[in-house]
């Protein structure tokens, strides 16, 4: 269907995305992960004022990815490992400390995790913090006074099963996925109650249907998701045990229908001729009932995928015109380079367009619903097949987009990379890389590595596009003073105009910034913004890691593309807040 | 003689110290080490509206106490070990890093480093940047392209010396002293050619006067310092060898008479009943020939020190009314308790007053130099004697204090605390500590552990005093804007009106504060201020070295009174700079 504007105004549902208060309770914002604040004190007129109300240093130099929590009058943030709990009491200016919670996880965890030891943030319900270790564990900690209630051993770190994810929190329920994929590790998503972390249920991304939780209920929209026990029937024999498909980012819910929406990263190992299949049901999205985690329907975006195309990444879901009509949509911008409309009751895909260069795939047939592969950029053993874009990576990686209702626009933080690839041979071995492949990466078309482009889910295009230098890792946030934020793997803090993209003000920051910025009311009644710097994750690695810059195939194929961060930045783990003077 | 102000105006001579460039060359700012800056766009009347321009992560977590460097358009900093030294070009607004320069100090150097890793600062002269790492080197670096010149091995960490002063360039000589008095380190200062490092000249501060460097020039004021081999017969036979005196902090210089003036720090191990004498050259302060090293005068602050009264704190040398006429002084603020003033030609003390509480001596017999000490607080074997004032770290440690022409004040950074000492058998072993005390620290009279004093050195006496809850362990700068600025264990920094001491502006910043603020003129002419965050040294290492709260003995008796730290603030290391909106 040819975009059809006009017929309505593109907003978040309102029960997934209730009136802002000022808080920041999870990393999202809020179920329908708009990460919008409606605050408005912060404009394009007087953003160049910003300053630094205080800052606080996290103890910890390692990638920083959390979202910081408003809580009342308290924000929360949890670091890298060892994934300290620090709670701060807002209502004085500086913003003393409150408490600290060390968890203490197992230290040879650090060494299973693939992509630096980071940590995505934590969530608040019901008087809990709710935050999750890389050893696999899940915590909830007493808001008030930083006492544990209650913490659950989830994941494995002999198999090299990590969490890095930030938990949703929806009713009774906290959600938890785990990571791992790059170790031969079985994804699922589970469920906790957030009374006393017993589990509710667990759903499994590969195996038979009663592992995957699919049962009556499940109604996927395309013929190829249908069948018995494709999680394993779409795989060599019982390769399924050991292939991936974990789940470490992003989680949407909408309360009407009661569905949560959330991805499956890929498959393992990267090398796909050792997994001929669709692989299912790695690489796709999942909708499930939220109370028994019941399948609901499932999409693939890279059926049997061949460059590492995690499907982990953020939904925004939207209620805006489509085809004449309104419809009840989920907005993916998928690693592997498409803005997908989902039809979020159906799971039908309404439109897939690419928001950066792609010539891995050459479109989706809208009929059948499948990527249309591209044969040239097909990975063989033995053979370096070059120039694939976007990379392992992603046109975009984990870090989250927003959405402003004022705009219509999705605020996308993205890479422009592109990559060689050729396949290894893999050998499982339990706890240990099960990769098969050789990678590096290169910018992309222009020659700068990152973009943030503010999406036009209507109109399906850019409205504007601000180049960068290095690959935007942070997350952005927008506001109801048209002010866009994000930050840079250098230390620079940025607001632009929503409208135009025009740069308002930018600060150097101490390090990199691969956090997810949030802004809130403060118990003064003023707005606040707040970013997380620590430069890391899978990008940075080269930094937080102090890797060998020689190696270019190292961090799974990212040190070579990145060997001047070194040059622009240093380690760092900081909480900074910014207002206007008042 | 009695305080006789009106004499004529203090000010520090100005071979010395001459005209403010805008430059920050040296940790203390001139030879004459006033830390003052002649900039006045910051002043009290708008010091409120400062802000963050930059930061800048040191990717270090342990205590900062560098004065950052400003030479031309280039800020140097130097980190805590692993000594970093990174070079940011300011004619950009973000400062980006243009080299960064990493010595490779010996991992087991942390180990023998008694108050955490830290470093006090670099030095530039002659196209140089010359730093020590804490494994015992000297290293000079280009300071255009950032690569080693010469590095000169002078500690031997076998044997526990390490070094964290910051080294003073006098012509062609770059004077460094050594750290290790708690590991039986025998102390010296020595001289190496800037050009390539070798050694010009070595003092040692124990032992035969030939190693002393006393020979025919040596004319202490005080008889007590007459006498051939003081450095060997003021000991228990052979003891000399392992009895301390070293030099780890900070020395002025005259260029008039071409004199250094420096201290040396207590005598080894801090059981004094195991080292009966004096112990020259322990805990006093050397006037000597820049040129040859050879020793002018003497005098010894705490002979037989009992207490750990390091001598090493700054002096400031001052050109002040005294007795109705102009005298040349340096003036001292001793760990001891007392400021001295003393006549810097001859070494006779003109007048030494306490800056805070102070009962181990009840004031200097002027006639003979000597320490009157109290035989109350006198330590002995097996028995706890209790609160002795001031602690073991001093009424005031190495942090350094400023002097503004405009007030004619010094603003003194310093400790309230006292403590119970209880002395134990030391065994010495080399390269293990050697210390034989059993110390515990507490806040001294009024409850509150930290003041800024500005001290009016013609008056002999406090102007005005602020009450800090911690010990203050950063250093000040005062300004031409009669603003002086400083920060505290918690992470606040502050400016206050140099005239009454009235706060102007504070900021919480991401870690405590123990380094030296400095002030500089930007290349687009506007003032700024910098300062390093990174909780640490002495007083903090209960913070940066994560130690056991419940030991309150630990750190050498510190920890007990800074259990309340961890609570307060997190490790950290970032450079922040401010300046006001323009
Ligand atoms: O497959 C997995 O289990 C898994 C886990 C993670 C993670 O937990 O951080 C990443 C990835 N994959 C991944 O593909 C990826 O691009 C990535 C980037 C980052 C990061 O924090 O920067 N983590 C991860
Ligand atoms: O005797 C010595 O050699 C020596 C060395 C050091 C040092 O090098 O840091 C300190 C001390 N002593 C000392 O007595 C002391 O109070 C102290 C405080 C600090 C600090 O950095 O906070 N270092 C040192």
């Amino acid at each position: 269907a040819p975009p059809t504007p006009g017929a309505g105004r593109t907003v978040a549902p309102a029960a997934a995305a209730p009136r802002d208060d000022g808080q920041w309770l999870m990393p999202a914002k809020n179920y329908a992960a708009t990460r919008y604040s409606a605050m408005n004190e912060i404009n394009p007129s007087n953003a160049r004022n910003l300053r630094e109300v205080f800052s606080f240093s996290l103890g910890v130099n390692k990638g920083q990815e959390a979202a910081p929590l408003v809580v009342g009058h308290m924000m929360y943030v949890v670091t890298a490992y060892p994934n300290y709990l620090y709670a701060l009491d807002l209502t004085h200016p500086e913003a003393p400390l409150k408490w600290r919670f060390a968890p203490d996880p197992v230290p040879a965890s650090q060494g299973v995790a693939c992509c630096d030891v980071v940590n995505r943030g934590a969530a608040y319900a019901d008087g809990k913090i709710v935050f999750n270790t890389l050893d696999g564990q899940t915590i909830a900690v007493d808001a008030e006074s930083g006492h544990q209630v209650w913490r659950a051993q989830l994941g494995d770190i002999n198999r090299g099963e990590t969490i890095t994810m930030a938990p949703l929190i929806v009713g009774n329920h906290v959600l938890v996925g785990d990571s791992g994929g790059e170790f031969g590790v079985r994804g699922w998503l589970t469920a906790l109650n957030l009374a006393d972390g017993s589990i509710a249920w667990r759903a499994y991304h590969t195996g038979p249907d009663r592992d995957v939780l699919i049962g009556n209920d499940f109604h996927p929209f395309y013929a190829a998701d249908r069948g018995t026990d494709l999680g394993v029937r779409t795989w060599p024999a019982d390769h399924w045990r050991i292939g991936g498909g974990t789940m470490w980012a992003w989680i949407a819910y909408d309360p009407t229908t009661q569905l949560i929406f959330y991805g499956t990263a890929n498959p393992g190992p990267w090398n796909s001729e050792e997994r001929p299949g669709d692989n299912k049901w790695t690489a796709g999205i999942f909708a499930r009932d939220a109370r028994t985690g019941a399948a609901r329907w499932f999409y693939q975006f890279s059926p049997h995928d061949e460059h590492d195309y995690d499907a982990i990444n953020e939904q925004i879901l939207l209620d805006m015109p489509f085809g004449g009509r309104m419809r009840q949509v989920l907005v993916r911008m998928e690693r592997n380079g498409y803005v997908y409309v989902i039809d979020r009751n159906s799971g039908q895909v309404l439109s897939a367009d690419p928001f950066g260069p792609v010539n891995s795939s050459r479109g989706v047939d809208l009929r059948t619903g499948r990527l249309i592969v591209n044969p040239a950029k097909e990975t063989h053993l033995g053979q370096m097949v070059r120039d694939i874009c976007p990379t392992a990576s992603g046109a975009k990686d984990w870090n989250p987009s927003s959405f402003s209702p004022r705009t219509g626009l999705i605020y996308i933080p993205h890479e422009n990379l592109c990559m060689d690839w050729e396949n290894l041979e893999a050998n499982y071995i339990s706890g240990t890389p099960y990769v098969g492949a050789e990678v590096h990466m290169k910018p992309g078309p222009g020659g700068h590595r990152g973009e943030l482009t503010a999406w036009d889910p209507v109109m399906r295009r850019p409205r504007w596009t601000i180049r960068e230098d290095l690959p935007i890792w942070s997350g952005t946030v927008a506001t109801g003073g048209d002010v866009v934020f994000y930050g840079t793997m250098d230390g620079l803090f940025k607001a632009v105009d929503a409208r135009d993209g025009h740069l308002l003000w930018q600060v150097r920051l101490d390090s990199g910034i691969i956090g997810q910025p949030v802004s809130y009311r403060g118990p003064d009644g003023h707005q606040y913004v707040a970013i997380l710097t620590g430069v890391g994750g899978w990008s940075g690695a080269i930094v937080s890691g102090a890797l060998d810059p020689r190696d270019g195939a190292a961090a799974l194929g990212f040190v070579g593309t990145m060997r001047d961060l070194p040059h622009r930045t240093t380690p760092g783990g900081t909480l900074h807040v910014f207002a206007l003077p008042h």
